[in-house]
């Protein structure tokens, strides 16, 4: 039942599905329940409220939909527009192309602004497009909060602040997969109408649950939306929210378990600290892939990710080849290189319920992987690099004090 | 973090979700993957492979599909079907109610032959409906196999005799939510096109996944079909299937693991033994039922349902009583009267990895519960009926002899 | 890597080990630790604290030692006697029979006082032992509290009654293995000095931890006693009690968060009311027994066992026979008939985290065996006498009222 | 439930217990089960058979004792030996002096050969004794193979040669804790007569299970050896091995199952490749010790465990600062320096179910903890020196090429 063993832990570094905690497996090691007993309802009510404060709102209603973030997106889109709707989308890489695949596919008019891949989303274009819109025949901007193809994040409150300086009524739609729970959001603040992510990103659980959260001027919105819709349709679950059982359909048991424990976790160390964390193992990251003489996909500072660094390699080299060895001789997995970076960088995620030693094994795996593909690293380098940062930033586990 | 505790295990009886086998929950117990490594495509194509066979197919394509059973209905719909189609769907309960709710919602044209709660599918109607459309305007026949709402099993082999007889071309979509891996199912046999279940069904796991097999037939359709679909789309599966990675999303890395011990176990029983002992639990389910003196729900013997048993309860009992308190006293989690059996019925389902102590366990909880609500049972009668036929029947475990 | 799968759970009803709660299974799912960091000690302080609540003490002193009772047992003896010490010990079955075994070959000077197995100990041959020994020859008293092979319940505070009554100083040493935590036991209040159990029995954990617990003067005896002992001696567990580091050598870091688990669903329940439940199991038990025309192997009502039943069968059956069929092709776990009464009873152990309905698909399946193997036993009449008491006896579910 | 949570995992390097992989906690997790079934006795005989496999003999006798390391000293001593026998016994640390302790508390005639604290056994002491041993009185010679509290690893094949060499007929008893499995261990080869282990070390299980494996010459000795002992006596065990029951008390289900799970995983890597992947872990930790410019409490070569390091820190620190510091602020657990050694050292466990990845984590943190704690560590010294050898000599993951 175990494919290809290899003894010691697998060392988990793909932006996704992520290491889950010990208490969160524990938590869903459990049979099925029936999901209409009061029990059931009861758990509901604590997570909705806790979910709330994970996207940072008040005014928001969440739902947690079985299904994974592809599913996630088509619910924002589908509840809130309709088709032939005008959407401003930003392609500035792989994940954000496929949300724009599905828009497309959804017969939503989408005007595609486009980037360099290693780019953030081109915020002077919208601008003009925004000026240009008196008409308002905008209905949405899309954009993806953190690119996890080429490890490059967005900034949102620069889009809230030019649709607020253009007036523009259009609805904020924004994947936040790779972001929530890791890097800073702030729903209400940056007045985001749709924020969604998924289970097995910075929540370190299992993948199969889609969290989208709706402004009231989004859940206002779907009323009216002409989009075709079911499984994803809002509606159902506002009708059972409003019965006080929640689900219109069955829920997976121990995922709920696995939530509320995750969510128990990530309170218990805090917010903030939680994303103060991403930020250091991020920068530890850059600083060994710097000592190591490569570059950052990421091409400005202002668009770093703290959630996944993609690495560009030499053209000499096929960074396949490094993802390949990586599992294949130190049981260690990478991300790979996408769509028009592939083979050109190798990626590193560093989000979820994760610490730096964790991080600093991974790094020693990848000067060693680097060093058998024959780039002339100098072992050990990026780990010092690392090192010399983290030993001056780690804080003390505040529990062990 | 446990809502409710009694002491003791909880009595699950519900018509899903259902008890999890310990080894399932094993298999389950572990952390995430990369699913881009070799591990899980190895792994995802034994387990393609083996679903096959409990929807007893060769020539199918079976579709895993990180949803429930809602969105297998509307996998199995938007990619056979485009907006205005004409198809013939039975209403006989809750469950075929709401995937026809869902039928009218994605803008078919539904053309509803219903039949009282309790009966089956007027089949007769069908015939007359097959006979007059000469012009093959109906463009698919949905049918739920088992509605769980009122324990009735559809005879699948006699529509697919009605669309041979009049060689009507439609397609013939089943949910087999309720029926794949413990009752009949003869996808090929039957001429089938679509058929799906849920992962909290018969399959004994947690809720999850939704398991969709296209007949060749219904692949071509697919082609054609002009619904809107992205999330559901056959279309990304096959692409990932020709590339030998499988998903086009990440999918539940614990709910495959999981998936492959379900399989060994019901392969280890041997599928024909599962079948057989479910109709060996109905059978006695349906003996106590008369000893107590009350009346099956489901009208006739033909319609008789091996996966769950709807109790006609007199008037003056609130069936909803007997559910609460069953889960309240006893820690038995019977199911519900749903709609227009609301208060009229409760349920017990015996699907999924079950033996006969269980259920017996459960009669007599049932007896006890309907003493609690001033039904005048002679405690004992339903056990004492049920045990006759089952220490007659029950075979030697196969492994133990 | 399961052996003889049968479809269904096992029906666990030997009387140990027992049924564990999910909550417990799911409390030991967890890598180890270092036992030697602040956390081991802050959680092993609770334990040792919540496990006097078990015994009834505040003076006792608790000792949680990796072994299982056997160990226990020597624990028990080894601290507290020196070779060649008289001791009075009872033998009523087979577990005594084993500890007495014990006894002699710890060169103790072993009086024992024996009844015919299926009675309870014999007081008077006790109270004229110690009228008798006016100088104090015997050093110990050792009794079962309730001999697992046949279902017998001694009375212990008859016992301290009788050494009140001649103000004898003997210790008073109690396995208390198939009672603590199920019957009715006063460490503090009856005067005992080393009282002992194991955490596979109603504390329903796996097997792994022997729980001894010393009062005052038992600590006191353990400064003199001569009985070699090493692994076994309290005199270690003191010293790093006195450190605070608590453990001699290394504990099961599973077992003791499992412990915990286990603690706290008891106190959960309350502990009066685990032992009610387990009276009200027992009396059912007794009633079907009786209904089904079969004898107790307990010959009085006094020594009636609330943790295990052991029936006798008449002549012509062989109670293996009916252990063997049970486990064959019910998947149904019966205690065999030991030693003396080997072929002659089988046992049911209604011990530990257990429920009605549990019990009631037991005594269902025992019902079916019995007629497998020729006894003729009207079907249902042992559940219907069960169900007949316990529906007016069971209470809600506190927690769901 | 989780005492002192900090984020990510716990790196375990304590030499015991060490980390358990996830298909062994997966196969531990489960329901009692009546261990009086065949299922039981069917797994036990497999384990049986396996577990000599680990001791490399074929003729030897293993019992498998719910007990620690502690126990299965007691379960060695008292099985071969009576009260007043001379046995030699070499003092080289902390665990070499507690099993002394136990031997002189058994009431033996120990007579000690001791060594500095970081130097191995001396075999010329031996050697004397032995040839002035011509009457035989010496019946047991004593060895620890590894010094867990100061990385030495001593030389059995030197010992036997002696024995051999001087014709002496005393046992030759091994206390193989933190070796077999990890270490090179030939008991017949060797002509060890009992060795033994425990599951928390290179097993990588829980704690629970003591390992004890006899030659005949030991079976032998076992049957006048006078010692008194009840729960360790092996003749309980023969007794119920003869019957094929195998348990004369209760076992832990879970650790059998455990024990199943953990042994496959060794024969699947390769007992052999165990071995050296042990060895090639601890390599780099000595290089990397080196780097650091620090001292390896074992005084030569001869003697370097691979299973343990002992690191001499500089007067001006204190080792229990940097356990203390790595557990606090890294999540980190290192071995304390225990009695003399205390404060002088700290140990890195390199021992069990580990990766190269996972060491080099570890040996990043110890390098953060260095600095922290005063010593002027050139972070990443100890990591490149570590990455310089394993990347020449870590072979690829068979299963994975």
């Amino acid at each position: 039942m175990d494919y290809v063993y290899g003894p010691g832990r697998n060392h988990l570094f793909v932006p996704g599905p992520v290491n889950i905690p010990e208490q969160v497996i524990r938590a869903m090691n459990r049979n099925n329940e029936d999901y209409r007993s009061p029990a059931v309802p009861a758990l509901t009510k604590t997570l909705l409220e806790d979910v709330k404060k994970i996207f940072k709102t008040t005014s928001g209603t969440p739902f947690i939909i079985p299904t994974t973030g592809t599913g996630a997106w088509e619910s924002a889109l589908t509840n809130t527009l309709s088709p032939g709707d005008r959407i401003v989308s930003f392609l500035i890489g792989q994940f954000s192309l496929l949300w724009i695949d599905q828009q497309q596919r959804l017969n939503f008019n989408v005007d595609v602004i486009e980037s360099d891949w290693g780019q953030g989303a081109n915020l002077e274009v919208l601008a003009s497009k925004l000026a240009a819109d008196t008409s308002h025949s905008i209905k949405a901007i899309c954009i993806v909060h953190n690119e996890t193809a080429t490890g490059v994040t967005n900034n949102l409150a620069a889009v809230r602040k030019l649709l607020d300086h253009y007036q523009h009524p259009a609805l904020f739609l924004v994947d936040g997969v790779s972001s929530i729970c890791a890097l800073d959001f702030r729903m209400d603040e940056w007045g985001i109408d749709v924020a969604l992510t998924g289970s097995q990103k910075a929540l370190s659980m299992p993948t199969g649950m889609g969290f989208v959260c709706a402004s009231p001027k989004a859940l206002e919105a779907s009323q009216t939306a002409k989009s075709v819709r079911v499984f994803f349709d809002w509606k159902d679950y506002l009708k059972f929210y409003k019965m006080g059982t929640y689900w219109p359909y069955t829920p997976s048991i121990q995922l709920l378990y696995g939530l509320r424990a995750a969510l128990d976790l990530i309170f218990e160390e805090g917010l903030d600290n939680v994303i103060a964390r991403h930020s250091r193992l991020a920068k530890a990251t850059r600083l060994a892939v710097e000592a190591w003489g490569l570059k950052n996909c990421t091409q400005k500072e202002e668009w770093y990710s703290d959630t996944v660094t993609a690495v560009l390699v030499p053209p000499y080299i096929d960074s396949s080849e490094i993802v390949r060895r990586g599992w294949k001789r130190y049981n260690l997995s990478l991300g790979l290189g996408l769509n028009k970076v592939a083979g050109k960088v190798f990626r590193i995620g560093h989000l979820g319920n994760l610490n730096e030693l964790q991080l600093l094994g991974c790094l020693a795996g990848v000067e060693m992987v680097l060093k058998d593909v024959g780039y002339p690293v100098k072992l050990g380098s990026g780990v010092a690099a690392a090192c010399a940062y983290l030993q001056n930033t780690i804080p003390m586990i505040p529990s062990r004090i």
